[in-house]
C-alpha cells in the first residue's frame, strides 16, 4: 500500500478497539490522512462479550464493521490486515502479505491478550474471553456440556459436566459466573428430561483475598454475596494449580468440570516489542504524559498496551474507558499538532465509573467519589451499555432482546456451531 | 440410552428439520413416547439462510433450540446426536458414541445435501448453502474478497475479486444473486476508497434453458428481468465445466471470481441407504401413500429424503412446505394409529404457494391456480416468512431488522470471523 501522492501528513493507527477507534474519529475530517489497520473487519464491544458467550446476544449485536463506523470520513482509510512488524527508523508498518505503510505519526493501540502465567497449554482447556471466536467457543462448550450430561447415565459424570469453573475474580469472571448461573437456573431449566440444570455447579476461583480487587472492599463483599445468592461458589485465596480437559486442581483438590473459563490475567499485545522501547514487567509500553512512547520519535501508544501513570504514579487500569479517553485526547492533540504545530498536552484520565454486573438484578459501580450497588446500579449499567453500543440498529436490537430476555429469561442465541463441537 | 420402563409405544424421529419437527409437534401431548434426534441443537429456518450468507441476519435470528421448541411437551425427549446406522430388524437406531435407541415406529427425516454431480472437490471452492456454517463461510468469503480488492493495486485482480459466480438458477441461486447484488450496490457502496463495490459483477449460471425451472415460464422470465435490473448477469443453457480457487470455466470460457457459490443440485441424505429399501436414482426412499417406506415395517420417511408421488405420479418437490405437511400428517396419523389402531390415511399435498425472492423489491409466487409477481409478492413473502419463523422474539427481531435494513440498506451482520478467513 503506497500512499497516494499527497502532501497531508499521514497518521497510521494500528488497532480498531476502543482506543484506536476514538483516535481515528477525533482525526476524522481534519486535514490529515489517516490509515487504520485491524486484523478484523469489525470493532468489537468487548464489555458485552460475556453475553455472547452465555447465549444472550448474537455476535453481530456487539460488533460493527469498522468501514461502516468510519465510512463518513473521506480522510480515513480502513485496511484489513495483520501487522507483522514496525520499523521506527524508516517509519514503516509492515503487514502480512508484504504491503507496507509509511507514517508521519504512528499510534499503536493493539490492546491485550489473556496471560496464562507461563502455562500456555491451559489455553486449550480454559479459553479466555477476548474475541467473538472465544465467545462462540465458550457458548458451544457450555451448551454441549449440558447436552452430554443429558445422555450420560453416570451420575458422577453428569455432575462433572454440569460444573463450570471460572478462573479469575475480576469483572469478566464475575460477569461470566453470574450469567452462567442464570443460563442454567432459568433458560435451560425446563428443557431436559434426565438432568436438572438448576443443580448445575458454578465455581469462581480467585487467587487473591477478594473478588473485584479493583473495586472498594464493600463492593467486593456485595458482589460475593450477590453471586452466592445466584448459587455460585466463590473461592478466594486459592490459586489454580493445573487445568486439563477434565477440570482443574485448586489447592490440591480436584474439581471435575465440563467447562473451564479463563479470566485471570492479561498481558500487553506483542506489538510493544517492535517499538524498541524498554517495556515494563507486564510487557507494556512506557509513555510520556502526552502518550508518546518514551524515547521513540512520533510514535504513540494507548489503551491496554501502554502503561500510563495517574497523578499518584500508579498505572491506569486496562479499561475501555481509559483507552477511549486516550484515543480521543490523542486524536485531537495530533490534529492540532499537525495543523498548527501546537505541542501535545498531557493526558488526564477522568473516571467515568468502573462497573461490573452480577446477573439480572445486581451491579456495582465505583466512581471514586461514590459507590453504587444493587438494582439501580444494574439499570444504570444497562442504559449506559446500550448507549455506548456502536450503531443505532444494534442499540435497538439489543434493547429489545434484553427486555424480552428480562421478561422471559429466554436466551435467543443458544446455538452450538459444529466447528466448535468438541 | 435405554428407554425407561414404559408401556407407551416409542416413536423415534431422526432429524429436526421442517418435517421431523412438525411430526414431533403433532405427537406432542399424545400417549406416546417420542424421541427426536438431531446432530444440531437447533432447528434451522433454511429459507432465510441466504440472508445470513449476505450479512442481513445473524445465525441466531433463524435458528432456535430444538429443546426450546419442544420443551412444553413432557412426552418428547430431545437428543443431540449423530445417527450412524439403523437396524430395521431389531428396530434400533445407533448413535455415534455407542448409545442405541429402540423404536416401535421410526420416522426418518434427514433431508438432503448439495450434490456436486461427481465433483466432490468443487465443494471446497464453491460452498453450498445448507447450514449456518455454510452461510458464515460464504459471508466471510464475500466480505473478504472486497477487502482484498481494496488493498490490491492490480485492476485485473480487483475485478476478479469483485466477481461472484453463483452456480444453479433455482430459488437459492436466484435469491443469493439478488442479495449479493444489493449487498455490493448498497451496503458496501460507500465504504471503500480504492474500489467501487457498485461495479461488482454477479454472474448466475444455469445449465438448463431457464432459471426457476420449477415455476411457470412467465415467472422465470420476470425473475430474469428483475435480476438483470439489479445488475446480475444471467447465463442459461451453459453448464459449469470446472471450478477451482480462482473461478469457474463455463462453456470453455474462464470467469475469474473471488467467490463461487453452489446451488445447483441436491441429493438425498445417506440415511436412506440404512433402511434396506430400494432407493430411486436420486437416492430417495420410495414411499407408500401413507408415507411408510416400501417394504420396511414401521418405518416412515418424509421431506427431501423421500420420494412421494403427487396425483399425477410426479415426485413432490424438495420444499419446506412438503416436509412440514408430511410431518404434521404423519404425526397425527401415527398418534391415531397407536391409540386406536386406526390405519394411516394417505398423504395429500396442498400447494400453499411456491416462492422465490429477487432483491428488495421483487418476488414470484406460484400457487398452481394463479401466479403473483413484483412488489406485492415481495411484501407477501416477507410477511409469510416472518410469520413462519419459529419463536416470537425471533419474529420481532427479524421484522425490526428488515424494516431497518429496508430504510437504510444497512447490513448489520458484516462480520468476517477469523475461523473462516481464507
Amino acid at each position: 500500500m503506497t500512499p497516494k501522492a499527497d502532501s497531508r501528513p499521514h497518521v497510521v493507527i494500528v488497532g480498531a478497539g476502543f482506543g484506536g477507534l476514538a483516535c481515528a474519529r477525533a482525526l476524522g475530517g481534519k486535514p490529515v490522512k489517516v490509515t487504520i489497520v485491524d486484523r478484523r473487519n469489525y470493532h468489537l464491544f468487548v464489555p458485552l462479550l460475556y453475553q455472547v458467550a452465555t447465549a444472550a446476544l448474537s455476535p453481530a449485536d456487539i460488533a460493527r464493521p469498522i468501514r461502516r463506523i468510519l465510512g463518513r470520513f473521506a480522510n480515513i482509510e480502513v485496511v484489513l490486515g495483520t501487522v507483522t512488524g514496525i520499523d521506527t527508523v524508516t517509519r514503516r508498518v509492515r503487514l502480512a502479505g508484504g504491503t507496507e505503510l509509511t507514517y508521519d505519526k504512528l499510534v499503536v493501540a493493539t490492546g491485550s491478550d489473556y496471560s496464562y502465567f507461563g502455562h500456555p497449554e491451559w489455553a486449550e482447556c480454559a479459553p479466555g474471553l477476548r474475541s467473538l471466536e472465544d465467545a462462540r467457543r465458550i457458548r458451544a462448550r457450555l451448551l454441549t456440556a449440558f447436552e452430554r450430561a443429558e445422555v450420560s447415565r453416570d451420575p458422577a459424570r453428569q455432575a462433572a459436566l454440569m460444573t463450570t469453573v471460572i478462573v479469575g475474580g475480576g469483572p469478566t469472571g464475575v460477569e461470566m459466573a453470574g450469567a452462567v448461573a442464570e443460563l442454567a437456573r432459568h433458560a435451560l431449566a425446563r428443557d431436559f428430561q434426565h438432568i436438572d440444570p438448576r443443580r448445575a455447579k458454578i465455581v469462581l476461583i480467585e487467587a487473591g483475598p477478594r473478588i473485584l480487587s479493583g473495586f472498594p472492599e464493600k463492593l467486593s463483599d456485595y458482589a460475593k454475596a450477590a453471586l452466592e445468592r445466584l448459587g455460585v461458589t466463590v473461592i478466594t485465596n486459592e490459586a489454580v494449580e493445573s487445568i486439563d480437559a477434565k477440570g482443574v486442581v485448586v489447592a490440591g483438590r480436584r474439581i471435575d468440570a465440563g467447562t473451564v473459563i479463563w479470566g485471570a490475567g492479561i498481558k500487553a499485545s506483542p506489538a510493544g516489542g517492535w517499538l524498541g522501547a524498554a517495556l515494563d514487567r507486564a510487557g507494556r509500553v512506557p509513555l510520556d504524559p502526552d502518550l508518546s512512547v518514551k524515547g521513540v520519535a512520533d510514535v504513540y501508544a494507548l489503551g491496554d498496551i501502554a502503561s500510563t501513570p495517574d497523578e499518584n504514579g500508579t498505572p491506569l487500569p486496562a479499561l475501555a474507558q481509559v483507552a477511549a479517553q486516550q484515543g480521543y485526547h490523542l486524536g485531537r492533540a495530533l490534529a492540532a499538532n499537525l495543523q498548527d504545530g501546537r505541542p501535545l498536552p498531557p493526558f488526564k484520565f477522568h473516571n467515568r465509573g468502573n462497573t461490573a454486573i452480577i446477573g439480572r438484578h445486581a451491579a456495582v459501580f465505583d466512581f471514586g467519589w461514590t459507590q453504587l450497588k444493587g438494582r439501580f446500579a444494574w439499570l444504570m449499567w444497562a442504559i449506559i451499555h446500550v448507549y455506548l453500543l456502536v450503531g443505532f440498529d444494534n442499540r435497538l436490537r439489543v434493547t429489545l432482546q434484553w427486555v424480552w430476555a428480562y421478561m422471559t429469561y429466554e436466551r435467543g442465541a443458544r446455538l452450538i456451531m459444529s466447528d466448535f463441537e468438541s
